[in-house]
């Protein structure tokens, strides 16, 4: 039988700001990516969080990005190889912490933002973060996307690992995502939204704009919370999914 | 026989700015409090040092403060109890992640600055902080000041305690310290630092200004190596204590 | 005739974290305290605020605060007189440097949150603040409290001057707000604040919870925005004066 | 008469930790190039360095660069042209804010590190800060690197511009920097540095490693203060310019 993780980035708040919806979104997710402070979050914000997650029973996962709290980590920074498995190492730390204090523990490491699409892009990026979770959390399952340098460095660590497929983007021939500036990038109607996904989980393939099947390890699938309409595409998600059987469970 | 812990703190430089000697330190002292990020240190900074302290087999401790760079964490800052549990539990899982990154661990947790002098005074700030660290790990040893708000909190939690005294204070005769602003209040002789120490772990006693003792339990000697003159009133405590068979020994 | 202006903090998000309706409490009030980046607001949100302002020829003031974006500035921080002229100075150079590029200018200065909680009781921190700006901008005009510190140290500095009394408080005896953990504290009726303000107006005087007449220099009414209540209240007062045949107009 | 101004980075110091020797380069230097507390320093450092400034008659300059203090702004980040231009307006007017409640006030502006990297190389970036800064102080004048992208932008906005070579570097046959890893890059021999620029200096010319002269204009030298070596070069530089009667005065 199908198992199958649904996750969301969450605690993006940061001291009297608000984003995004995380209790609606704790109700539908499985896994929860928990910004470590350096993008967003803070430490008060971390602890409700984590609070919450543990309650739901949601599974927990370190979110680190670029301490650039006014770009939320979506600007690009050039570090070196040991800056950011330092950065790494120091976010996965506090979040363990927050995450013990509230009674849970982290079980995933998902990289958020500009950090995450510069290790899609250069596996020494990827490697220099993941060897660096790995050190102080040898247990840890990183979230990878399909056929990107994040998942080449994860299966050169040997690291648990687990396939994410996002619930509202198209995806090109050659498995990578449609550029967000052309027609049809994101997906808009949770009518649909849900029944692609079921189809991709139950092939085991991601299938792109133009039916083209490309066999793919799926163990996630990346749902957003910050719209109505986000949350409508996730309940659809789960809903088709729980149709098809597949069991909606933490990695 | 007795034995002796010899702290500093350390890690105090940020980016591209140094702060101390800590190698020279780190061959003197025994244990480390190593600076979280918030008042001083980042992630690269930390891993740095947390290296150097596994190499020479110095115990390492987190030292965590108020999140104000520019203060240093020496300026009172007025957080909710909340607030600071979750400040303390931040810090101490970042340094314990970039400790295990290192080969190390982290072993004991000492407040600093302004976070210190405010948990000496109000049993409320130092419960926040010292109940947060026993909730990450629960075998925490805290450095505590003898007769303040620190120690009762300790005791009160039932937690792991190093009782500490300065090397290069002068103390009043109700066991707290002399005024920085009054004459003779801080020692400048490494001559008299070493002996005047030793003549206190020998007798389990604060000795005040005025030759007093008061009876106290030392376990740890907190000393400075930011300046020449701090360095040799380090050497010379270590010197006086192994002449007197004293161990030198972390935590 | 009467003149009266209406101000309101506003310029309050940071980075992707969205506060208050600043296009909607922009049509109400005549002057803008605008956030200068230390307590809230960046670069890019003052740019985009002082524009707003400048197109609806609302008067722009600067807003400085503590530089604890986390806190939101309502946290009190231990500075030194030197350390408080500085951060008023530099953010009130920020402010005219992102108001001359919006092709405006600075008009007044009003304190922040716990800065001008601080400023109210103790004439030291009242005088740092607004002898720097006053350096920096001889004609500033500084928003203060009646009959507190703010008042007392911008008369003693021979400062341009505006009184401010608050929408939406109650006001005690002795013309201290009523602490709003009391009941009544809070004004959330609109369609009493709107004539209470009037009255006042009216009087020259502060009106308490008793009725007792406080004679007061009133220049400018504190509004808020951040909720469809206070929004509410606001526009309830800049029709109450208006029917007043008050002219609203910036300072 | 040839007259000529020298440059150096100055205010670098944050919160507790000194970097570079200010007051000695004070003496050497005609002209100040403040860091505005994003890349390095702070309010208190700021109004310090300022003061200094005015006392020994240094000409001001606003030093603006990322806002990446852990870093030091040496680190390339990704931002928008608006961006550019309202973190350039910003730190500019700080600035002037903090030089005007000193006794002075802003004559120049050089960027830093890497921002003053990409604005060589991409005329767009150096387009943004320089536009912005015109906008918040139309006579400033702007330090520009020969033959760069800094030039070109500067020259295209007809602002007041000053050229600028560097007392320890050498020159590639297209004017350009030779990369800091190679040989011979950076210059550390005093004796020679000095009657180099002045070689310069008298010829109206960059002089490259093979002794090819590229026609410059030039209007200041840059130096730095950061060791006993760069002090040196410095004092070598001001005095081989004195020697052959060239005015060493502020832009």
């Amino acid at each position: 039988m199908t198992q199958i993780d649904l996750n969301a980035d969450m605690g993006e708040s940061f001291g009297p700001w608000v984003m995004g919806n995380d209790s609606a979104l704790l109700n539908i997710v499985t896994s929860a990516n928990i910004a470590c402070g350096f993008h967003a979050g803070d430490a008060d914000v971390m602890a409700g969080t984590m609070r919450l997650a543990v309650e739901k029973g949601v599974g927990i996962g370190a979110h680190p990005g670029f301490a650039d709290l006014q770009g939320f980590g979506r600007r690009r920074l050039t570090l070196s190889v040991e800056e950011l498995a330092n950065l790494t190492a120091y976010q996965l730390g506090a979040a363990q912490a927050m995450a013990r204090a509230a009674g849970g523990f982290v079980r995933h490491l998902k990289l958020h933002g500009a950090l995450a699409n510069m290790a899609s892009e250069e596996i020494a990026i990827a490697r220099a973060c993941y060897a660096a979770a790995a050190k102080v959390q040898p247990d840890i399952v990183v979230m990878t996307l399909a056929g990107t340098a994040q998942e080449a460095a994860a299966e050169e660590l040997g690291l648990a690992r687990a396939g994410e497929i996002f619930a509202d983007r198209a995806y090109n021939e050659d498995a990578t995502l449609v550029d967000r500036k052309l027609p049809g990038a994101v997906i808009h109607d949770a009518a649909l939204a849900g029944p692609r996904i079921a189809e991709m989980v139950r092939e085991g393939a991601i299938i792109t704009a133009t039916g083209k099947r490309i066999p793919t390890q799926i163990d996630t699938i990346c749902l957003h919370g910050d719209t109505a309409e986000a949350l409508d595409i996730a309940r659809s998600v789960r809903t088709a999914l729980a149709d098809d059987g597949v069991t909606l469970a933490p990695l």
